[in-house]
């Protein structure tokens, strides 16, 4: 459908007709997806070519620098058209990305209940769910019958309308009512009366991911979100977190691999921002590995006795970092999703030092194997100590690696620091420079004279 | 409410009335909650205390363990009224988990059209569109009127009445018609005529993260899902995708880390299985650092001499390691979320070679610096060109580490091999390997002698 369009656009003189008619019975995301591989003059002539009645609509759908591009090619008149018919939170989300002309501008086109309402939501603090709620939805008074529920369905633009919330006359949140049971409802019934369960709702200064775990555990298809005083105040839809959900698990990716979380898309990002998003950690556990060099310094004379101690550092070091973050990735990851608390630690903490016991034994038994098969023909009796050292270290790595995996992401956590940014850079570098200070001690005292 | 409930459980004997009014006017999901922490007896009597109308609904959401005990205890005709009451898909979940008898059992008690569409849904392969969608939608024949809409609509039971799917006689899916526009239309007008787009649908043989995809793009409360001949055979509802949204991103975390994906919540799963979950790619990346090992004991000579060389090591494979875990991340989430896909491979490609490059130089640089200012006090000129071989060598790694990490993801990808399980071993192991040859050929190259 997007090479009709294509093939429409690129013929002399464009088919307005033809063009309008397969633009309105196309999807209104596939249409603003359009958007992105035009040209400045065709963007703005296509957009125009747009019914009235989808324009607003497909607005939301382009991306921002095409939205812009728009916005300044429009008439005063018609800018407030496109963000009249916005929804509020396509409205915030998109004044947001605006330089401050574009914004002025924009602001000073809606009506002023509208304005006030945008720069309401636009003062809640990122992350939150004030920031992404929208206001247009259904709300009842509980005095309403069935019939008027009906009516004000047809008259009202709301974002959803399977789920209608049913208030007092002071706007306290009462509780839900399905379309489904005003549907089988009697005409003349209250909708108060049709109020069966206690209602779930989210609070405007609550984080989004207390949100996306409502949604999680309740299936919603709409979360109800009230002010300090319980007074319904927006809404959440459940397609808004769906790509919260992602974005959250997004951040949580980047962070734990040491990345400064972007929402820009991976292509629509430059080289500097790229570079600037990740030198930082590459930094900070470039240096720390400054410690590993130290103490392999400080055993000189250990490793010019033996050299093979200083080939198995590798080894050891790569499977204590891989344990860790095994650990940590999935501390982190059922932390998200609300499977273990602080509370867990140290159940959390006992089965990680059993698995971590147990594959560490598993590493241990496997590695003695390679080392006694590929034995250098010129073994003498260090060889056996140094298999011995190597084992037992593989097993204190296991547990010290599993230990900071788990303990690390959790406490950070619990003192509010970005689980994945804590534990990351902190598990490698305190992992690096124990297991070597164990392995150079236990080479020491099982090995002797080194 | 929770608390409540746990109190009127405790009393004796139990306020039956009060009970299951508490339990009524709770959430369902939140009444199946509370089952987690009953013992096998206060299971089933608390389960039969529930009113019929939101039994099986309950029963949904209630832990797989719990509800084989609650199916057993449960009379012929009983299991017959929860299993007719359940939506397929959660039929389906729920008969997946249970052992053999259980499911004969089951299935032996519930219509046979019921169990046909059972044995037909469980036949769908794993992750496949089919095996998670519903077979409870709203589908109206195209020369319905609005006024026998509404009729259906209150006579049947469907997941999801906020889409109306329009087929025709032959069940061939012509659109979708969204229940607010039914509202606003007259009582007589035909529901083919109020399809207004081209409808966007799944097959039932798709993999799931295809309707993710388009849950994502589109908005949707739910997706359409027709068979070959472009019947409509199921919908999936959008709060069913949230979950495998954040399955899948939680099996991404999960092999990235190197472990096996398992279902099971954390503190659910054993020991042992957290251990068989682990053990395999610590093994492999254990065993993967012999190549390290081998190159390191073939430039022992050149270690003996200038010891510093050893020291550094550490330093080099974990910037490499986090260079190539960084540009891993990206890539394979931008490919989960359709950002990027095979064609493109040539400009991630050339991207992360900038971003290396840059990275590269800026390691280096403070590396350089951070040499210089804590020189040893007996530098000798070979000092100066260990500096130089360092800085050399760690561009170099960045560069080997970002093209490792972009290309791999996406040639497992394009190759059908999951990019997280084919990219962070091989990454590992080509990287360490190539790092060190490089460093000790550099180190011979440009310090001689040795």
């Amino acid at each position: 459908m997007k090479d009709t369009i294509f093939t429409l656009i690129s013929e002399n003189p464009i088919q307005i007709p033809k063009l309008r008619e397969t633009l309105t019975a196309m999807n209104i995301v596939d249409v603003g997806d359009i958007f992105e591989d035009l040209d400045m003059e065709r963007t703005i002539q296509i957009f125009r070519l747009l019914p009235k009645s989808i324009a607003a609509n497909v607005f939301a759908h382009i991306v921002h620098e095409k939205q812009q591009i728009i916005i300044e090619a429009l008439t005063d008149v018609e800018v407030g058209g496109i963000i009249e018919g916005l929804f509020m939170d396509d409205a915030v989300d998109f004044i947001e990305e605006m330089p401050a002309n574009v914004v002025n501008r924009v602001l000073s086109n809606v009506t002023p209940e509208r304005r006030d309402v945008i720069n309401r939501l636009l003062k809640y603090p990122e992350e939150s769910v004030g920031s992404i709620m929208t206001t247009e939805y259904m709300s009842l008074r509980e005095d309403f019958t069935v019939l008027e529920a009906f009516a004000r369905m047809r008259e009202n633009r709301v974002k959803g309308i399977h789920t209608c919330y049913i208030v007092r006359r002071d706007k306290i949140l009462l509780g839900a009512v399905s379309l489904k049971s005003l549907l089988l409802a009697k005409e003349h019934e209250r909708v108060g009366d049709l109020v069966r369960t206690h209602v779930i709702s989210a609070q405007t200064h609550d984080d989004q991911e207390i949100a996306a775990g409502l949604f999680r555990k309740y299936d919603f298809l709409s979360l109800p979100v009230v002010d300090k005083e319980n007074r319904l105040v927006g809404i959440i839809t459940v397609d808004d977190m769906v790509e919260i959900v992602e974005e959250e698990a997004t951040e949580d990716f980047e962070r734990m691999a040491g990345i400064s979380p972007s929402e820009e898309p991976y292509l629509r990002t430059g080289v500097f921002m790229h570079s600037r998003g990740r030198i930082g950690w590459l930094m900070v556990l470039m240096l720390a590995a400054t410690f590993t060099e130290m103490i392999i310094g400080g055993f000189e004379d250990a490793l010019l006795l033996i050299p093979i101690l200083g080939t198995l550092i590798p080894l050891l070091m790569d499977s204590g970092g891989n344990a860790g973050s095994q650990t940590a990735t999935l501390v982190i990851r059922s932390m998200a999703l609300d499977e273990i608390h602080f509370k867990d630690i140290l159940k959390v903490w006992w089965l990680e030092t059993r698995v971590a016991f147990l594959c560490g034994l598993l590493l241990a038994g496997i590695n003695a194997l390679r080392m006694i098969i590929f034995a250098p023909a010129d073994t003498d009796p260090t060889y056996t100590a140094v298999i011995l050292t190597v084992s037992v270290t593989l097993v204190v790595v296991a547990l010290i690696a599993n230990t900071l995996g788990c303990l690390l992401p959790m406490i950070g956590k619990k003192i509010k620091i970005d689980p994945a940014v804590f534990a990351t850079p902190m598990i490698t570098t305190v992992k690096d420079t124990v297991t070597l200070m164990i392995f150079f001690y236990l080479a020491r005292a099982i090995i002797g004279g080194i």
